[in-house]
């Protein structure tokens, strides 16, 4: 199926320190790095013909602006937003602005971790949440967001 | 692809209330009956080979059981432990002791809910939590258990 | 009055320990049998021209299976959760799905005993709580529902 | 039945905002007003025997004062102290010190309602505490308080 | 401008110890008396043909009944309920009675003082909450009340 | 010694139900009854050379005039706040606002009662807190207080 | 010593997941099956004149029955109520109708391991409470529950 | 008036998402545009005499960067800090070091919003905090701020 | 009046750093000696009959020994435990033991401290509490304990 | 059984105010005294061929010091800090540091009393904790250690 | 001694408004300015023959992508996280995948003011932890540091 | 340089425990004995011209009384209170009164450790808290002290 040029992209943000995928406590995000992630999910959106966007920043501030961003430019919105997702009320109040659906998604299962990684800003506005498979999460988000896109 | 007689089967495990899906609350939880996911997760085991045994109960004491059992007659396991998630220690001792990959579905975003459904004593044990994605979860669920199965 | 055959019945539940009751700590829960009861509240439903259906149960999902079956087979629901009360998610979320009026009777007056009696799972699903007038609290809770009964 | 001249009357005393039933927030409290209550109530305790005094004030000291004056001049006693309940520890003094039965009501199913109206400093105090049912609630205690009486 | 017959008054309500303003801890509160504070809302609310009624009391039934007397007899209320702000759910069940648009004012800076002044239980109920500006906190909230009164 | 009539007087201000001592819960009030203690603490100023003026309220509102007067009007105050101790900001501030000399009684052991009672709003506004010595309390409270009186 | 046919015997009752004693996490419970801990208690009950019976449940509702069941058959109780001694109230209000002496035991030291194990609902109702003794807790708790015996 | 070169400008400074004003969640925020917020508030300044220099960012480290060079650079300050009203103690030690008034505006009443947004890291520092006005917030500042412009 | 030899001393007990007393922060504790405190407590049991013993020690474990030895050897216990007021359950124990009157005193008032000094592991077991009176604390409790004595 | 000489003795540490043990609140700790319950253990320790070091103390630095001397004079220890179990991280401290095995004993059921004595510093380095067998807890302590000595 | 051309430099990263030392506050933080003490560091660093690298950034993606630069490029961390100390998450994550031995100062003894700045999210990750002791905690950060410099 | 006879030396408390040190937990606290890091102050000071006089106590009253001694006989403060750091305001109490610089060293990084051990009753009183270089911390400390005494 070819990407048609009418159809908005798909974005894909990542939060802090997910540049580091594949270098960082692989026991607990695995080996895969960042840019494998991304190629994985640009091909499988050009498999169900649209195209996919993706960035990583560790600024709170530009995520924010990508979600902005996003509003008119794309047709959903795939995040982890790492470290932010617990803390960070600003990237909450951007996302409860968006109009189409939102998946989440986080590499490690949050609940084997610390106390302070069991609260989320993020979730009251996604869709759904996938966490603990690695990098297969965004496969699953992705292929679940297709299927709610809105023709 | 045939299912392996020698394969152990997957156990998928549902807790309370999820008997009435498809009739309780469907805006919470959508109209898709438990019967026609159960057919579907078989039909899904069945095109990777593995037989998928399916079990609702409102028991706590039964699910108990029926881990204690998946200990030796399943290869993995899916469990939706609805209203139990939140407060059954008994469970989540169970799930200790289990061996195999767990995953871990609800059928509604549950941070979108009451605060006293944003912790869960099943989380823990599981591999993988996949929240929000109504009835699509099992399959996801299913397809990334179906992964991590060992030889 | 007679009971027309084609009124459903109101529903009785009374969660664990009830059936001790007259026997056990009968300065909380007085001398009246739960059989006393239920005969009186039988008699009570019978002069108004509605059946009356009384169980009891230790078994948490032994009652929210009634409550289940309740949904298509009662006309109104007067429960005593007991300790159930306090700690079951599961027993709230079958209510919440019950579409008839539910009374909510408890047989001491909580507010006099431990903290941890204080908070309730089920008020939230009621119409009306009724608490500290021992067996007469059934009768109360009896008489305000067939006011309510939908014709 | 005739009233007794000997015999003291019940109080019933009606908290802060009161007044307004029957105008203020109607889907919570209904729309029979206050005197309309107060009317029933008196006729229900004259087919009892028993005189009723009714009165409803936004001040805490006078609701203070005339459960104080109900220690030597009434029989029993209905309260509904509305907001007062949450906050009163004053009134809660006063009730500690009424030597007969109390029955407190509340109109609206508090357990519904904000986290702040789940606690009460009257239950305590109370023989029985009915809530939700409305202005049946008044008539319901009436009835309870009236089978406790002394004679 | 003349003020309308017609036109039912702005209410200025007015909590405890208000009344001691210009004497009481000024480095908190100023140097203008309440009375000077009045006399300049009289004469903002005349030049926007509009009269002002202000009240000022210690007492919180008076408050409350003030408030419901402005269901009827008012076009719009200022208030700074004083300390009862953090205190008061009667005088907050009030106000949630009232049916035209609130202003809430405070003279300091609540946030800069004890912890148990930065809860209010007045504040859900305002359109527009001014504090710390002084006295002029009252010129601001009249000119915005005065906007927003309806025809 | 005789009362000096350029002198200002002690006030003595006891709050809510307090005008019960004497007949509620005499194991933790004693015996004594309010009329006593006020006679006794006259009799103790007119020995000092200085007028007692000794008031009671249940009324907040009232006890909170009272420390205004006591402002310009007294030259010490023994308070015992009695229920308002615990929950009243409003008394708290009319105290914060009073020049001289503050002493707090209670005539029981605050300590060995329920938890609220372990807070108080008016200990921070006073010199010196007296609890547990009953009736005896004032006179404590009175012999420190004359003491303290700024000639 | 031989058994009196004329002595109720002890109960032993076990909760959820002790059936898996020996299999799960020996390196918190050991390597003793409960078998073997009930063929030694039965032991130790003979040697003593005692009839043991030994039960086990993953069930709250069915644990409940036998401390029902306890209450005129038995003359002493042991319980391990494993996670349920952690969230059981129904489990709690069964003990407290329980005549005689009960023994609380745990196999693991429940101090050295997650802080929601540091919480008992058993404990009050216990006599003695022996933990992290491994299998050797129930002899000891049998051996202190015999001296205890009522004639 | 016009604006004297002299004169320093007042600085106003927009948090997170509040580029989107007008936009986003219009029933909390008003559909007025930021850019025409800023326009009144430049021709008030006019007319007041005073430049005012308008800002937005979604970065917390640009708005703290312009906080410190409104050290030096401006006679005051208007900051509405969204989101990092309620998060960022890095924004409130830029302010705590600021020598100027500081107004603080929100334009939702926060106090009808969720819990996370009743406490500020902003207020501590400002002198009035005005919320609830929509755009209008803004008007009320800067004519609050003028009034205290040192000379 | 002279001190009667059979009569058993009250004992003064003094806790951690009060030997510092006249030199430590005077504005909190004033300029007075433990000495001299001592020397007026002595005099004082002197003109009404009994012996004074006083103490003062920076040991817990002391203190606890003295509360013991009190048991036998006193007629009555002034307590000043200071810091350890608000730790030591092990002194809280002793005192339970103490069979007669116990006054607690404190010099500087408690609650116009840090917020740890306001719990008291001190209060349950003593008569009557004196805080904020300076020096002059003990000549009261010394008074108001000597009225209690036993004869 | 004789005592090998070349055996390192049991140390059993006591804390503070268990010297009064027999004495103080019998209903609560029995009428056993310390020195009875130190020779049982004794000869419970002869027969079984090990000597056994009974102390009490207290001081917290004494039973520290014990502890410390344990270390190398002792092959195993018994202790029932009392009161400090509940408050003291140095005893603590000192019990992390000891090689051999901990047994701990309390003499009540601390679950039926305050709930500051629901928590223990001891109890996370000890092997086993028995409670509420009253001076048979130390025998049984004592039997489960002694099966425990490393040979 | 030189600067080895093969050693990687010391990174010293400071936080948000750390740029402002030596002017703002300097009650709290002296009156160095940063420059002073960069200048102070290298001097310090180029005596142990290692190089130092100082930056300060007001953005927290800044310093996350600098401390994932240090990974690399850097032999040890010096940093003062400011107000992010307290709040960050993200930056925390960062320090959490960087291999080298980290050194955490604060200017000010965070424990003297307040409660927020007494959790800090960088310690967990560090070695030491330096603070009150001004700009002179960073020559000891440097010096600790160097010691423990792999070869 | 030697020390001068008429300088005050400097006083080094070490708290419970730290007499165990190089043997008591060597992965938390290092191997090097006290005796060796109390040769090193000594030496420390002596090179500086100041005498050291180093003191360790497993007694909260001792080190109380050497705070107090510290007083007048003492020139400076280095204290490591061990485990009383975090439950000592007795010891606090007397630091508070301590004239001359204090500086606090923790071995190990309390932050790495139980919660319980991130709050200090020292740190208030300190002017630099130095935790986490283990032995070296006393150097940096001694050095940082030096510095700061007063001529």
């Amino acid at each position: 199926m070819t990407v048609s040029p009418a159809q908005k992209p798909i974005f894909v943000l990542q939060g802090p320190n997910l540049n580091l995928l594949g270098e960082r406590e692989p026991h607990l995000y695995g080996t895969t790095t960042l840019a494998e992630i991304h190629d994985s999910l640009v091909a499988q959106g050009e498999a169900a013909g649209v195209a996919v966007e993706c960035r990583q920043s560790n600024h709170e501030g530009q995520l924010i602006e990508w979600i902005q961003e996003a509003r008119m430019a794309s047709c959903g919105l795939i995040i982890n937003a790492a470290a932010l997702t617990h803390t960070s009320v600003a990237l909450s109040d951007a996302l409860a602005a968006y109009p189409q659906t939102i998946m989440e998604v986080h590499l490690s299962n949050l609940w084997k971790r610390e106390a302070f990684r069991h609260h989320s800003y993020v979730s009251p506005y996604a869709t759904g949440v996938i966490c603990g498979l690695g990098a297969e999460g965004y496969t699953v988000a992705m292929q679940a967001l297709i299927k709610r896109l809105k023709p």
